[in-house]
C-alpha cells in the first residue's frame, strides 16, 4: 500500500469507466458501507460525481444527515467483499468486522476511507435537489487518494443479476475527449 | 444482424458497467452523433438513464428542442468511429457519413438507430431540471434493441485522455443486487 493524494483533475479518469464502487458513511461512531453502480462524473474540476441511492438503503439518511462519504474503487481481488456488502444491510451488520474490510480515517470528511480499494475519493453532499424525486446526490470530490503501488487495476462492472464483467485490454485511442 | 427487441427491465444492465456510447438525435432532415461516457442509470422500469452534455455540444440544442434521441452502445470493432465521433463537431460534419455509420429509422422516436452497434435504445426526454446547472438530462428508454448474434460484447471504457479499457473477462457471483 503506499496511498498518495491524487490531483482532482484526474479524479473522473477513475469513475468514467463504469466500476461498481463502495459508498462508506460513518454517524454516531458507526460505519457502514453500501454497493452501488449508478453514479456519472458531471464535472471535471473540482469533480462532481451523481449517483443513485434508494431510501431502502440504510446509506440513504446516513448520507442525508452527515452530508459526507467516501467513494472506495474495489478491484477484482476483492470482489466477493463487494457482493457481500451489497447484499446485506447496514441496519442489522457491521459490513467492516463482517466481510473483513478496514476503515481509515480520511482527511477531510467524518465517513472513513476503505483500505482494500485502490482509491478513496472524499466527498461532500453538494446539491440535493433530486433527491426526494430519484434518489439522486450530486457530490462533490474534496480529496482523492490511490494507491501508487496498483498498475492497472482490474475493476469490477455490474452487467446485471449475477453478471459481471472484469476490466480487460488497455488501448490508447488518440482522443480530443478530455 | 439480428436486431432484435430487449425488454425494457433488462436495459440496466446495459449501461451500469460504463460503457462509452453514442448519442444520435436528428433536427430538420439532419442526424448527428455525439460521444459520451457521463451517465448513470437512474430507474430500472421504465428505464430512466441520466446523461451529462454540455452545451458545448451541438447534441445539445438539438435534444433539447426535439426531447428525443437514440443511445447505440459499441464495442471495440468501432472504437476508431467511436472516438472520430467524439473528436469532430455536428456543426460542421456529416458524421454518419464520415464515419462510416449507418443510421437506421427508429420505432419510437425520431433519431435514428445505429446499425453499427450491438445495441440501441430509443429514448425521450424525461426531466430538464438539472439542464441549465449541470447540462445532466434524464432520458426514458421507451425501446429497446439488441443484436442477438453479438455475445460478450467488448465494450470500451474510458478513462481519461487517450486511455480506454476494453471488457474483459465475465464472471459470476451471486448478487442480490438487481
Amino acid at each position: 500500500m503506499a496511498r498518495k493524494t491524487l490531483p482532482l483533475s484526474k479524479v473522473y479518469g477513475l469513475l468514467e469507466p463504469g466500476p461498481v464502487v463502495l459508498l462508506a458513511t460513518a454517524r454516531h461512531g458507526k460505519a457502514n458501507i453500501m454497493t452501488l453502480s449508478w453514479h456519472t462524473m458531471m464535472e471535471f474540476e473540482p469533480p462532481l460525481v451523481g449517483c443513485v441511492i434508494s431510501d431502502r438503503n440504510h446509506s440513504f439518511r446516513t448520507l442525508k444527515a452527515t452530508g459526507e462519504c467516501v467513494i472506495g474503487i474495489p478491484s477484482v481481488e476483492i470482489a466477493g467483499k463487494v457482493v457481500g456488502c451489497g447484499n446485506t444491510s447496514g441496519a442489522e451488520t457491521d459490513k467492516f468486522a463482517k466481510f473483513g474490510l478496514t476503515p481509515v480515517p480520511a482527511a477531510r470528511v467524518g465517513a472513513p476511507l476503505i483500505a482494500e480499494c485502490f482509491a478513496n475519493l472524499e466527498c461532500r453532499l453538494a446539491d440535493t435537489g433530486m433527491v426526494s424525486k430519484y434518489g439522486f446526490f450530486v457530490l462533490e470530490v474534496v480529496c482523492a487518494w490511490i494507491d501508487a503501488s496498483v498498475k492497472n487495476p482490474r475493476t469490477i462492472h455490474h452487467s446485471g443479476n449475477d453478471n459481471f464483467m472484469v476490466a480487460g485490454e488497455r488501448i490508447k485511442l488518440r482522443s480530443k475527449m478530455k
